[in-house]
């Protein structure tokens, strides 16, 4: 299906796609990074079979820009000869931003573009963080712009190899609407939450549910910060909702009134129950 | 240190601490419940010893009231003569409310009364999700009030002895401040959250942060109702400055203030990395 895969930056999402396809396929799998000091550990625990200089960029089949969009973006331009006849797909989470920006160098280099989006990640990040079972399990996201069905085919077999747990096809839209609730709504909660006086002095008087909330609050500040500018209409559409029904609820505390509160819960309580969940 | 211990209330709480002693000591376990089905399936899976009636009720050590903060006020209040003498421990989330008006039902009636808060919980409620193992490690928070300090240590020790990893001994406003902000924060949020449009369509789209957030959600709306009320100017406290952090987040990202945003993501990655966490 493929042979050789090119990851381009090996952070946590990166680093831990090669030790998975080095460790579940028979690709050859290449790597760079801009910190040649993790390309190197790199080759030395066999995360990656060789560096993916511009030359063997160019014999490539299948190319994963896990970078920052923007960088991801600057990526592709710049190295748009070399990944002529590939697929390349960028793994960054906000996905109109891109996928717009992207088909145009695609169709201008002769390579073909999907927007991909690993459903799983981790409070740390790098490539130290980086493990081949990060994916078991996850949803695989796929944004087709105008790949052929063929290639997206391809790739949807390539992330059951992978272990991924199902391939969801996409739009830009549809994507970052979602991820926008799913993935940036909990991470601005968790770092407006740490911001109350009280945080520093929780221990001993927390437990899971302030583990849970907090979690993703140690954030990678200058990704989270263009992830979110990216996708500022939908996301600023989830915090207004958000906000709106945390006032109900404590508009409903502060008045004391009882069953508007016990409404507003049963009605978090049903969802969930709904789900399944 | 203690004989004889009573359980009532034989909930997700009260269950597992009856489990818990029986496993972990030597103590006999007697144990009631309003509804006498689960005091049966207790008595039959040997989570408790023998039923609590009132008779039995006069002859304990150490009372734990495993119920919703007004219905132990109440059985305090109806049960006062069978408790004279022993030790009294209310386990509800919230301290100023409920060790004010305990207070002075036990110098009424001749027990003491502490107020207790195992910090472990569970997203499910009722006798069929207690657990022996739920306090393994847990915080055990002891309100004293007016309990000689032989009766602190006792429980204390009795708490090490059950697997709690240690005893806060605090006030009631300490504890109705931090658990505002460590445990009905996130349960207003999880409520909050899950009431977006998008989170019936989450499956596929979600994964770890969408499950840490939500999960609380399940939750007990009537309990909840009156714990957030008996603790409503703390919480309305905490959300008042959690809907003032977020918006400080979405104003940031919706001008596509970069540099704000940074610094204010920044600003919870140091509070959680100088927490260690």
């Amino acid at each position: 299906m493929f042979e050789t895969v090119a990851i381009i930056g090996l952070g946590l999402i990166g680093a831990s796609m090669a030790k998975t396809i080095r460790a579940r396929t028979g690709c050859r799998v290449l790597g760079t990074d801009r910190d040649e000091a993790v390309v190197q550990k790199a080759l030395l625990c066999h995360a990656i079979d060789a560096k993916a200089t511009n030359e063997a960029l160019a014999g490539t089949d299948l190319v994963f820009l896990c970078l920052y969009p923007a960088a991801a973006l600057t990526f592709a331009q710049e190295h748009g000869d070399a990944l002529k006849g590939a697929v390349v797909c960028d793994v960054s989470g906000i996905k109109r931003w891109i996928c717009e920006r992207m088909s145009a160098v695609a169709s201008a280099n002769g390579f073909t573009f999907v927007g991909v989006h690993p459903m799983a990640g981790k409070e740390r990040s790098g490539f130290d963080a980086s493990d081949s079972a990060l994916f078991q399990g996850a949803s695989f996201l796929m944004v087709p712009c105008d790949a052929p069905v063929s290639v997206q085919r391809n790739l949807a077999d390539f992330a059951s190899l992978l272990g991924f747990g199902r391939t969801v096809v996409t739009t830009p839209e549809e994507h970052d609407r979602m991820i926008a609730f799913t993935s940036q709504l909990p991470h601005v909660l968790a770092c407006a939450y740490v911001q109350s006086p009280c945080c520093p002095k929780h221990n001993g008087f927390s437990a899971g549910s302030y583990r849970d909330v907090s979690r993703v609050a140690r954030i990678n500040e200058t990704l989270w910060t263009e992830l979110f500018l990216e996708n500022r209409e939908p996301l600023c559409q989830e915090l207004d909702l958000l906000i709106e029904n945390i006032s109900a609820i404590r508009d409903a505390a502060k008045s004391g009134d009882a069953e508007t509160l016990r409404t507003l819960l049963r009605k978090s309580r049903e969802i969930k129950e709904k789900l399944g969940e």
